[in-house]
This record gives structure tokens, C-alpha cells and sequence, in this order.
């Protein structure tokens, strides 16, 4: 197994991270990463907000439901689908700047946007750093756009918080390879698939704990009643639509 | 520099392949690499289509329009974003199978399948593989549905030629970092910044060979009015659009 491979199967999200600061150089490297992954027709759909203000971490923390890393991070990278640089491109070159209002072009930019912080993961791991993807980002994104002072055609879509690890926890536990993968065409799962797929889930020593905290021997419903609820989940939908409305791309 | 920044840093779209079939061990630590990145809330939302049958390639062939290596690749990886198995996992627990029909959920699967794609493509080039995104798996969401046979809740996003590269070319253009990187918060372009950030990229030899093909002397140009035009994408954002509502998410 190569370097490569070694850190991507030994990822892990960190939660604690080391006072050390990321050395600008590092960091450097890192960006430099970010930036060279693929991208819709070479038009490079991102940008890349780097927080190290304490002010600012605390003025996100809120809506990044006050997770601790959302402050004692020294580091954290939110990544935004951008298409208002290209959009300034099109403008001072007297080109059609309407041409990329639409949900078409904001998907391309979202997808831009996750491969560069993918990239940028992969790079801080093979570094030793640590890292926390902070979910919460896509949750309440007018908020970050106010804050990050993000202009129309940009929407926050992916954000990390990065450090050098304090505590390295155990891997977490993955549903197995068939559970992903099909051959040729979608094979959809009956009782019996879900069943052996979800087992050495449903049985793992974190799902026993979730059970005893959440007092609920199930975990469909630990995620459909208590983590992502129908009624969460439809009020930020509602957000991240008007955002992308708000943000002139629907 | 490190193996794995290395690879991230001399990748390139790869669009032709020898004939050496991909082993199916390192497709599978291809696809157990694609499969250990971080997923919202450890949901893992994508699923993975092999395609391999060349007559599936050339039946898929045309929503690719056409591309010599939609149907030369050994290997097409198709990622989609999918709540279909951990529906399917709420309905034989007995949990609630309407939490997830809504954009923010379809958002957070969209994020979970790049993540797994770009991991797939750093792992593979690390391994001396070469690949080319097609992000026309964006443009006919619909058909792709069609013939993958994908059921409702999920959705292609991201799509993978895969092989040994039969012809290395140079290097992309980017723009300088400096393009991507805003500290604290975003910091909008003028004239001076676009003319200044997209000098290299005005003037360099890929440029000045569009402008020939295209009779155009103005990059922003190509690209709104022949290879991305406003048309195009509001009829392939009408598509998408539609395909989210028809698989479950809007």
C-alpha cells in the first residue's frame, strides 16, 4: 500500500487539536493542493476562506452549533462555490454575465467547491494534520454568508476544521465495500441486504453507546428523531433555498 | 514534497488510455479509499456504478456527447448521491422515511459523493492510473438515471474515466492562488484584480489556440457564448431541477 492509500484509509475526523500552529508555509502547501483538482471546464468554481481570528471563529461558533473545534481550531477552511469571480471575468471582458444564474451552474460550483477541500484533506493528513469537516456549514449558510461578507454567486458549501491532533480516536466505523459498490447498473436492497449491510453497524461498541445516551435501541430512528430530523431538515432546506435564490442562482 | 502532494500536484485530465485492463485489486483499493472519506453524520450518501460493459458505455455514450473516452475507457466510475439505502434502512427499522426527501439532505449527498470521487481519483492516480472527470453526467441527469436503473432518492453526480494513461499532456493552466485564497473574509475583484489574476491565463498557448478555434479573441466569450452558453445551461438546469423533484429531494 502506498502513502497515498495509507493516509486516505487511515482518516479519522480529530476533534482535539494541539495549541502548535500550522506553519504558513504548510499551509501554503495545503492551498496549493486545493487548487489543482479537477473542475467544470477548467473554470475553477471556488473560493477558499481561511479563519484564524478568534473574533470571527466566535461569530460562526453559533451557527456551527458551538462545537468546540468551531473555536479551538487554529485553522478553519470554508469552501465556497463560487461563480462570481468568473461572473467579474465575464463582466469586465463584456461577456454575457446572466449565463450563469441557474441551478446548472451552481451544481457544477458546489462540486468544484468539495473537490478542492477533498483535495486539501488529503493533502493536511499526509502532512499529519487533523481534520474536522464541520457539516453544519450547509445548515444555516446565509449566516456564514453574512459573516464571510460573501458576495451573490457564492454559497459556502464545505468547511474544515484543521490542526494538529491532540487525540486520535479509533477508526470510525464504515458500512462494508458491497454496500457502495454496483456493478453495471443500480442493484437496489431488500430486508435481507439491509439486514447484513447495517449488522456489524447496528452491533458496533459506538452504536451500543448512542443507544444507552439517546434511550432508544434503534439507530434509524437515533438519526430520523433525535440527529437529522424531518423537521430540522426541512427548516435548512428551506434556508439553503432561499440562500441559492438570494445568491441570484434559481 | 511528499508522494501523496505530489500526486495531487501533477494530476491532469487523462483522455487516452491503453488497453491494459485495471486489476481488480486495485480497483478495490481504488474503491476502499473512495469509501473512507468523511460523510455527513457517517450516513455515507453515495453509492458507486462500475460500468465496464462496453455496450452500457455506448448506450450512455451520447448524454456524454459523444467523448472518445466515455466508450475507449476500461472503466467509467459513475458516483451518485443516494439516500436510497439509508431510506431503505429507516423503512425495515421501522423509522421515518420522509426525513429526507428535501434539498438540504440531497445537498449533504451530493457533498458525501464528491468526497468519495475525488478520494477515488487521488487514489488512483497515486497507484499510476489516469482519469478524466465528465461532468456532462450533470447536463442529461435524467438518462443517466435511466440507464444506471438508479430508484428514487438518488442521483449521479460525479463521473470517472478510468485507465493507463496512453498520453500524458502538459499541465493546465490555474490562475494563481491568490485568486482562490481570501483571509478572514472575502475580499470581491475589480477590473485591476481580474486583468491581473487572469493575465496568465489570457495569454497562454491553450488561450490563444481557442481563440484560433473559435474565431474569438475573448476567453470569457468562449465560454458564454459557445462552450457554456446561458441557453444550454438553463435547459440543463430545467433537468436537473426536474430530476431532483422526480427522485424524491424538492
Amino acid at each position: 500500500m502506498n502513502q497515498t492509500i495509507e493516509t486516505i484509509l487511515n482518516h479519522r475526523s480529530i476533534r482535539q487539536f494541539t495549541e502548535e500552529e500550522i506553519d504558513p508555509r504548510i499551509l501554503e502547501q495545503i492551498l496549493k493542493a486545493a487548487c489543482n483538482g479537477s473542475t467544470t471546464g477548467n473554470m475553477q468554481l471556488y473560493s477558499i476562506i481561511v479563519t484564524k481570528d478568534k473574533e470571527r471563529m466566535k461569530e460562526m461558533a453559533p451557527y456551527h452549533f458551538n462545537q468546540p473545534i468551531a473555536t479551538n481550531a487554529p485553522l478553519i477552511l470554508t469552501f465556497c462555490a463560487d461563480f462570481n469571480r468568473f461572473n467579474k471575468f465575464c463582466l469586465y471582458r463584456e461577456a454575457n454575465t446572466h449565463a450563469y444564474n441557474n441551478m446548472e451552474s451552481y451544481h457544477w460550483a458546489v462540486i468544484d467547491a468539495v473537490i478542492a477541500a477533498q483535495n486539501a484533506c488529503v493533502a493536511a493528513e499526509s502532512l499529519g494534520l487533523g481534520l474536522c469537516w464541520l457539516g453544519t456549514i450547509t445548515y444555516h449558510v446565509d449566516k456564514f454568508i453574512d459573516i464571510l461578507k460573501l458576495p451573490k454567486n457564492t454559497i459556502p458549501v464545505a468547511c474544515i476544521a484543521l490542526g494538529y491532533p491532540a487525540h486520535v480516536p479509533p477508526l470510525t466505523d464504515k458500512l462494508p465495500l458491497e454496500a457502495f459498490v454496483h456493478q453495471e447498473y443500480y442493484h437496489d436492497y431488500n430486508k435481507e441486504d439491509i439486514d447484513r449491510l447495517y449488522k456489524e453497524k447496528e452491533e458496533n461498541p459506538n452504536t451500543l453507546k448512542l443507544y444507552e445516551e439517546n434511550g432508544i435501541n434503534n439507530l434509524a430512528k437515533i438519526f430520523t428523531e433525535k440527529r437529522y430530523s424531518q423537521k430540522d431538515n426541512e427548516h435548512f432546506a428551506q434556508i439553503l433555498v432561499s440562500s441559492i435564490k438570494e445568491q441570484g442562482f434559481l
